[in-house]
């Protein structure tokens, strides 16, 4: 199984593969700087909400091992430790992350380093757990033995520290003779659907079609599906969910055709501090990657750009959201009162 | 004015521009024979329901003068016409526009081009009025003097004859100084938004932003527009209505956020032999449109691709029919009896 991401001990780096470039290449950048770490978040070489948790995570400890090499006084370390923090707003495990392993500094970067491992081996248990449970909730839910999925950017083994959210969701139910076909959405403007998901499913042996985010609803409406599985950048603690742009469509397509629509995330995405969606920080990102592909300007020079990088699903369209903690059904609890932070 | 086709008396060819270059090359393309007509509207260098619909009448002109330059007998010249008229399934104007010309087709080639100009000249006709119609009923509705709006694929002049349906429409708001943006969708696969509405608001200065197509549904729910405006590929006698696909997810969140949903066409858009949208014949293309992007492989060179160029919304979704015989609300219409075909 590929890695998103890997601490290499004896180099003292974080291994990522660079997702900026997959399917056409496998590179790997080794990071040992925070602006290494901040340039790898901002321009997409890792993504993912899980993996951006463990990245945060080692990205103290790079940030303290590179402070003694260049003598850092506190203010400056607690700055740099701020910069990763803050490399993207939206997803809220990057800053869960990096808090976790903060917690540690004074003990040390040996310390540091061990809660990031923790960090990966949680998400990576977490993923599996929630991965079975989510598959036990969609065949007694759909009442098939076999079912077909459409799904929106990547939460595979790339979005987090090791086998997926959503897409864990979609492997499991392959792994059980229960998967008939995967619809993965190419996810414009960066691609992950086609470039990164898509990789996935090839590698795993996956049945699955490629289509245009805009094909999606029709994709529902049409009964193609049975239901439609994303992950999250952030849930709120009325059940809004911050995910990649496109994803509240297929939700509204779901509620009119009448199948299910699930978050799948670790409890880490689960932001009690956000009362509801109207507070999550939605990331415009550069209005290039809408007009321009691979370098090439795809509309007139003059052309201004508009680029959300999330949208927010509002809770009573969600049927599920499924944790390693367990299911809560919102679309039950239209009032928004689901305790999420009760589980 | 850009004009997508233009017939060119003294070489007695249909000269085109080519769609599939824009907006970097403006190239001309000349259409003397049935194989140029109907390649030119399989690759979509002219596309466009009401445009393909001057494409069949003079297509009609064209298979004459290469019939009687080559000595077809009847049967041959009537399955050629048969080619043009079967050269793309979901566009109802195309078989409409062929189906014009060739009533005319006993009386000589001139009069066929006779009736292919009136087609042309009556669609144009049909979008100014439509768009006043159009523009007035989204005013009185919205009751704001100056509106925001979202389209999907390009209705302009590029896809009619002259002016445009939706485009018509909002170009007629911004004449009226009655428009404050314009949401464009970039429309993949073949990025009709990005490429060519993009290019005709900027022609015409009109004030937009390019958005991916996932970006649409939450640019209605966060409050950005107040209207979404659309064009069609055919209308079922009941109002569902066949258009680029991703146009149901616009529709599907106009009604979530209770803002209106319009459709704007010439009425040789509405079919009423087609009762419903359940029997509108959805043409897939070529998965390389989804799995490529100009030439570049996005996917594993394993990856299938699954794409549907149109998709139905329902007509209990739909807020008004515009037309140029006048304005019909499905929406209150729920049983689908809107009597379109009484107008």
């Amino acid at each position: 199984m590929v890695r998103a991401l890997e601490w290499v001990d004896e180099a003292a780096v974080l291994r990522i593969i660079d997702q900026q470039l997959l399917p056409g290449q496998e590179r790997y950048l080794d990071l040992a700087t925070v602006d290494a770490v901040v340039d790898a978040i901002a321009s997409l070489a890792v993504r993912g909400a899980p993996a951006l948790g463990a990245v945060g995570a080692f990205g103290v400890a790079i940030a303290m091992q590179q402070g003694a090499a260049e003598g850092w006084d506190p203010p400056r370390l607690a700055s740099e430790v701020d910069r990763i923090r803050l490399a993207r707003p939206t997803a809220v495990n990057l800053a869960w992350g990096v808090n976790q392993a903060a917690t540690c500094m004074s003990e040390g970067v040996d310390a540091v380093l061990a809660r990031a491992k923790k960090v990966m081996a949680e998400d990576e248990a977490a993923n599996r757990l929630l991965s079975k449970l989510g598959a036990d909730w969609i065949l007694e839910r759909v009442g098939k033995s076999s079912v077909s999925v459409v799904t929106h950017c990547n939460t595979g083994a790339l979005a987090t520290t090791a086998w997926g959210t959503a897409y864990g969701i979609i492997h499991e139910l392959y792994d059980r003779g229960c998967l008939t076909m995967t619809y993965a959405d190419e996810t414009r403007p960066l691609l992950q659907g086609a470039r990164l998901t898509s990789w996935e499913l090839t590698q795993d042996g996956i049945p699955h079609v490629v289509e245009a985010d805009g094909a999606a609803s029709s994709t529902i409406l049409s009964g193609r599906v049975d239901v439609a599985i994303i992950g999250a950048d952030r849930i709120a603690a009325n059940g809004d969910s911050a995910n990649k742009v496109g994803s509240v469509a297929l939700a509204l397509a779901c509620r009119r055709k009448g199948i299910p629509f699930i978050v799948a995330a670790p409890f880490s995405t689960v932001d009690v501090s956000t009362k509801t969606g109207d507070d999550i920080v939605i990331e415009e990102r550069d209005p290039k990657e809408v007009l321009e592909f691979a370098g090439v300007r795809t509309t007139p020079l003059t052309a201004v750009g508009f680029n959300p990088a999330f949208d927010v699903t509002p809770h009573d369209l969600i049927s599920a959201i499924v944790t390693e903690r367990g299911v809560v059904e919102p679309e039950k609890r239209p009032d928004g009162l689901i305790q999420l932070s009760e589980q």
